[in-house]
C-alpha cells in the first residue's frame, strides 16, 4: 500500500513560528525536501505579510519552484485566502491552490473573519475562477475533531461542509485536527463517515501532535483505509492557543511508522533526518520531531524485508 | 474496559535521567502520583548506589511509603537484580519485586553483565524466595522489539523467554521495547503471540516514545485485548543510545489518549498535568509530556458522555 504525504511544513509550520525564515532558506528547504522524495508540497500562502510576516514573499517562491528542474515531479500548491490570493497565483503559474475553512463559526470569525457562510460564497468564487483556468484545489477544513472556542464539532457538520467543498470544485479535503485534541475512537468514528460521503482519494487526514496522539490517529486512519495526510517537517509549527505547544504532526516520525510498518512513501528517511539538522540551525531552536532527535535506531533497519519469528 | 497503568517514572524514568531528585522529593512525587490515583507504583531499586546514583535511598523509599496511609490502595514495588537486592526488599516489607532480564544477550551483558540463561537461573532463585515470603513478582523482558546492539529479534525468543518469567513464578510480564523503534504493525504480531502464550491478565506492554509510536503502538495493544501498559510521569527518562531522545511514554499522555476514547483508567488527568509542573521545577528542564505542555483543550471535555453528531 502506498501512502501519500502532503508536506505542509512551509506554511501550516512555519505561519505558526515566531521566528521568521528569509524566502532564499525557505526555498532551499523546498529544495531539500523535493530531493527527500517529497512529491506534494505546499509552498506559502498569498495572504498579506502585515498579517502573516511569515509567509511574505511566498510568490517569489513559487516563481522560483515553478518550471525549475528540482521540482519536476512536485505538485506545489499555495493557499489562497480571496480573489486578489489567486490573481497572485495565476500571476506566477502556481499549478494548485488550497483554501481554508472552519467547521465552527468562531474559528471562521477569529481566523478569517467572517462566518461559514460567508466564507464558502467567498471560496466558491475563487475555485471556480481557478478550476477555469486549470488550477486544482485542495480544501482545508479546521477544527473537525474539537475547537479551542466551541468545544466538541458536530460530526454532521464537518460530513456537509467537507461535501460542499468537493462539490465547489477541490479534489480532497483536508480535514484538520486544528488543536491536536482527536482521539483514535473519534478518528474511526469521523473516518468512516468521511469516507462514505467522499471516498478514500478526496479524504486526506491533517492531524497536529499538540498531545501525542497525532501518530495513533493517522493509524486509525489507516487502518479505515485512509491512505493520505499532511505533516510538517520536523514537526515546524505550533498552537496559538496553548503556547508552549507542538503543532503539525512531523513528517519524519509519519515516515518512520510507515516504512516500519512496511507501508511505501515516496520520501527518504535519512534525507528527511538531514533536512531537520539543517533546519534546526536555521530555526535557531530544538524542534520537536522525535525522529529528527533520536535518528534511525541502527543497526536496525526501518523496511523489514521478512518477518523474524 | 478498564485500563491497568503502571507508574515507572520513579526506576526506568528517573534512572535514566541525569538530575537526581532527593529521597525527599521522590517521596513527595510519590505521594503525588498516588494522589493522582496510580494504583501500581515502582519505587525504586535496589542497586548500588555506586552505579545507580538517581536510585540511592530507595530502600527508604519504600519504607516511608510501606503501612503510610497515602499509598493504603497502592501496590508498591521495587526493582531487585539478586538475593541481596530481594534481602533489602524483605528488610523494608516491600509487597512486590520486579526482575529485569533482556531478550538480547548482547544487552545482557551490557546491562546486567551476564549472559541470558546466568540472569535466569539467578532470578529463578531469587523469585522462590521472594514467593515463599509471599511476595508478587512482575518481570522485565527488554530489548523485545529491537535491540541497541543486534538490530532485530526474534519473536520466538521473546515469547519463550516471556513465558519462562511466567513459569519462574512471576504474575505479569513487562514486554519493553527499550529503544522506541516498535511500530503498531509489529506490535500486533508479537502482541497477538504473547496473548496466546500468557493471557492478557499477564501481560504488559511497556513502550518507550524514543520515535513517537508509543501511543500508537498502544492503541494497537487495546485493539488486541492488552489492557495493561507501563508509563512514566511527564515522559521522564531518556534513552542511553540516542542522547538528545526521549524515553518512556509519558503517563498525562498515554490517560488523555485513553479517557478521551471513553476507556476508564484510575488515574486523574488534572492531577497528574499539576504533578507534572512540580517536578518540572524539581528537575530543572522542560519535561516531554506533550500534554503536560499543552494542557487539556479547554472548553473541550476529556471524558465525552455523549457522541456528537
Amino acid at each position: 500500500m502506498k501512502v501519500k504525504i502532503t508536506e505542509v511544513g512551509l506554511r501550516d509550520g512555519l505561519q505558526n513560528e515566531k521566528f521568521v525564515l528569509s524566502t532564499d532558506v525557505r526555498l532551499e528547504l523546498a529544495k531539500r525536501l523535493a530531493g527527500a522524495g517529497v512529491r506534494r508540497l505546499e509552498l506559502g500562502a498569498f495572504v498579506s505579510p502585515k498579517w502573516v510576516p511569515q509567509m511574505a514573499g511566498s510568490a517569489d517562491l513559487v516563481k522560483a519552484a515553478v518550471g525549475a528542474a528540482e521540482f519536476r515531479d512536485v505538485q506545489i500548491s499555495a493557499l489562497v485566502p480571496n480573489e486578489r490570493g489567486l490573481d497572485e497565483a495565476l500571476q506566477v503559474r502556481a499549478p494548485r491552490i488550497a483554501i481554508f475553512a472552519s467547521a465552527t463559526e468562531s474559528f471562521s470569525l477569529k481566523n478569517i473573519n467572517c462566518s461559514i457562510e460567508e466564507s464558502f460564497t467567498r471560496y466558491a468564487a475563487v475555485v471556480k475562477r481557478a478550476r477555469r483556468q486549470k488550477l486544482s484545489v485542495r480544501g482545508y477544513l479546521s477544527m473537525c475533531f474539537g475547537c479551542a472556542f466551541e468545544g466538541e464539532v458536530k460530526e454532521s457538520v464537518v460530513i456537509r461542509l467537507a461535501a460542499r467543498l468537493i462539490e465547489m470544485g477541490c479534489d480532497e479535503v483536508s480535514i484538520g485536527d486544528t488543536i491536536g485534541v482527536a482521539d483514535p475512537k473519534q478518528v474511526r468514528r469521523l473516518g468512516a463517515k468521511l469516507l462514505r460521503e467522499l471516498g478514500p482519494r478526496r479524504t486526506t487526514m491533517h492531524f497536529h501532535d499538540t498531545r501525542g496522539t497525532a501518530l495513533a490517529n493517522i493509524l486509525a486512519s489507516l487502518d479505515l483505509g485512509i491512505t493520505s495526510f499532511d505533516s510538517s517537517i520536523a514537526g515546524l509549527g505550533g498552537c496559538p492557543y496553548a503556547p508552549s505547544a507542538t503543532g503539525n504532526v512531523a513528517t519524519e516520525d509519519v515516515v518512520y511508522m510507515l516504512e516500519r510498518m512496511g507501508l511505501k512513501t515516496d520520501l527518504n528517511l535519512d534525507a528527511l533526518i538531514e533536512t531537520n539538522r539543517w533546519l534546526q540551525g536555521k530555526m535557531k531552536r530544538e524542534l520537536p520531531s522525535k525522529v529528527g532527535r533520536a535518528g534511525r535506531a541502527h543497526p536496525l533497519g526501518v523496511v523489514r524485508s521478512s518477518d523474524p519469528s
